[in-house]
């Protein structure tokens, strides 16, 4: 196995990147300007060691606590819970929200044999004890895993703190979307979800 | 910047790759195996160095001249002339071709100011004056720009070695295509190269 063959073993398991792709990645790599590629690779190798999950919300950052958490202009009363550390940034690029998060790391999946003790829920309720949050918005996905995390945190949070607001992001059609291309699943809940105009 | 925002935008810099797709890549790459991520980095940043053109044939290779220039066993009579490093390991692949390669670096193209003497043809003709070679086999690829470079090479190898024989790769249909999905061009050219059953 020569240079090649390596490099292009290493890009085909990225995910989303086939034999294919990959043998034509290490071509544009061959003929690519050299400072390019150095520095790509150093920031590959270094991506790990510099950037670490927050300790307050769980999200990726390069300073702990994260930029997030220590800014003093957002709302402290208000804390969005996401899957995933990429959905922070996801959220922040709508600027819609202005309050803190909180990365679950995952969502309750029996069939993979993720429960609730292997997500970041005890960090979440000891953020909501002192009593300075209002609202937390569940932000997970719309799926069967993200609904029943959705329902499981809202049980646990009401016992914890019943003042505590528990609210769930919208699901319904997506703006720009078309009525005829709609799944079922998603029509029914824009019917059960529907707003007075 | 942070150090996720670089390698997002390294990783976009790749063709083929957006912002969307370079972003879900930097999360694989965060939670990915360490020792991957090293290796992965460093055979980015050795591969130039490792990898350079054969002196020979003008592919890709770690030894100079490379395996195929060196081999005692291929047919050193037919030399197969590609325009990309990359067209000699997909021939290779297919397992058909047993004679040497010849890489042109490109094809000519005046209206990207490609011309003849851009090309590796130079010493092409170096390599037939011994008349060793007894057929040249053009395979660049079935565009406007490729047939013109065949045509080209056509005739100055006809002029510099008039004994050796000068073959282009057969075009037309797919194997396994549908004749309703061929386009009128590759049509056209099954009609003209049709061969006896």
């Amino acid at each position: 196995m020569n240079a090649i063959d390596e490099l292009t073993e290493s890009f085909s398991r990225l995910p989303g990147i086939g034999k294919k792709s990959a043998g034509r990645l290490v071509n544009f790599i061959l003929k690519a300007d050299k400072t390019y590629v150095n520095k790509f690779a150093t920031q590959l190798s270094t991506l790990q060691d510099k950037i670490k999950p927050c300790s307050v919300c769980g999200t990726w950052t390069e300073s702990d606590p994260c930029p997030i958490c220590t800014d003093s202009l957002r709302d402290r009363s208000i804390i969005c819970v996401v899957e995933q550390p990429q959905d922070v940034s996801t959220i922040e690029s709508a600027h819609e929200f202005s309050g803190l998060f909180h990365v679950l790391g995952g969502v309750i999946a029996p069939l993979e044999g993720i429960g609730p003790d292997q997500l970041n829920i005890a960090s979440l309720l000891q953020r909501i004890k002192d009593g300075s949050v209002k609202e937390i918005i569940i932000a997970t996905n719309p799926t069967v895993e993200g609904d029943t995390t959705a329902l499981y945190l809202q049980r646990i949070i009401q016992t914890a703190a019943p003042d505590v607001k528990v609210t769930r992001l919208a699901s319904g059609l997506p703006v720009g979307g078309d009525l005829e291309y709609a799944d079922k699943l998603t029509l029914a809940r824009s019917f059960r979800g529907r707003t007075e105009v």
